[in-house]
């Protein structure tokens, strides 16, 4: 079994560093093989082989073969990866032996869903405080957590060890509020705001613009419109688009 | 001005097909640069240079360059991009002339916020039916629309042309309703339930899983922790990560 914990030493050529240069797309890959194995573990699965994860997750097994040798994990052949071993390497490296405190900044109609969504606490994210602008909001209770004006952002950040900032409001207010989450020593945002958020180096936006999604599926439909009105035409063998990949 | 309406006659070499073949992140990105041309067109701007539209878009000027080139537009040298003639373009490709029917299936927490979100209606969509399996959400009036129950979906894709179902129940009820979906002649599916969807060719699937980017993050706040945490550790030059690309 060639899976291990961490890795070993940084810098040494042939091993795997500590923490390894992964790419974008495998880096995106890892939730979806978490949940996967999860899974598999809640079955009673104490092994898997690549190609079972690779259809539990999505992937074809030669990416996931891949993406899983750049965390030093080659599974055994004949008997495949161990499921425990397994998701103690992935969620060491998405660091979600941490539980990160997660702050959500607007609590319009998104932002309500999203603080009231269980999905992050089971999944390793603890979310520790919500912010709006407007007074209106301030004082309001949900999911056991009041709102709080944006003002008392640099002193909630400074004792909650705030790590992630999710921006959930009007895209107007969206680069303000990014400002102020940069400014209180947040370095990581997800912006639902349909808008490009300025951020100096060191700080990591991701962004979920739900209209976008809408989109490029309407570009598929007018693409496979397209292919039928045309003489010979044919459909395309469509799938799963992960997000991020 | 190298912008043409929808390009020429399919596959004459060294033409633009009328329905060109694009690559998946070209896809995405389109309506990153649609958004910026919008904004652009509002406030009174005719045309755009391609730095400004890339850097309005948090894109870079080469990529967005070449981009464009997939669709015949080059712009002119020293004008730059006509900006009525690109949304035009960018729209034609994404099938946004079309404002295609959406149904949502799932009134809870999210769903119910989906369901308000003026996103969809302003770029490009009409939500036109949601859909529950529970009989006590049935009737339900959310944002002028009434909840029906999810047996009622076939008679209404028959009647309102539904392009795309987006689901947004718990991951256990997923598959059923994209099933579901499939089999009223539905062919793009947007996906927040935590789970993988297995659909027949010719069926589009993206997916939205929210605790998914939070996870991203969670990783480069753990890399940037590693990286500060070594001897002679440098802090990466994040930035935008656009999902989808």
């Amino acid at each position: 079994m060639s899976q291990q914990r961490h890795g070993s030493t940084p810098g040494n050529a042939g091993a795997v560093p500590a923490f390894p240069d992964l790419p974008e797309a495998t880096i995106a890959r890892l939730p979806e093989y978490l949940r996967a194995l999860h899974h598999l573990a809640e079955t009673g699965a104490d092994t898997i082989s690549s190609e079972g994860l690779a259809a539990a997750a999505g992937v074809n097994s030669a990416k996931l073969r891949k993406d899983l040798s750049h965390l030093g994990s080659y599974g055994t052949r004949g008997v495949g990866y161990d499921v425990a071993l397994l998701v103690d390497q992935i969620e060491y490296i998405l660091g979600l032996d941490q539980r990160r405190a997660v702050c959500l900044v607007g609590v319009g109609n998104l932002g309500h869903a999203l603080a009231g969504y269980a999905g992050f606490a089971s999944r390793g994210f603890r979310i520790v405080a919500l912010f709006d602008a407007d007074p209106a909001r301030v004082g309001e209770q949900i999911n056991g957590l009041t709102v709080r004006h944006f003002d008392e952002l640099p002193r909630v950040a400074a004792a909650e060890a705030l790590a992630i900032g999710v921006i959930a409001t009007p895209a107007n207010a969206a680069q303000a509020v990014a400002d102020g989450l940069v400014a209180a020593g947040v370095t990581s945002i997800l912006n639902f705001a349909p808008c490009v958020l300025s951020v100096p180096p060191g700080v990591d936006v991701r962004k979920v613009d739900l209209a976008i999604e809408l989109q490029i599926l309407s570009f598929h439909e007018h693409r496979k419109a397209s292919l039928t009105a045309l003489p010979g035409g044919r459909e395309n063998a469509g799938g799963q688009e992960a997000v991020g990949s």
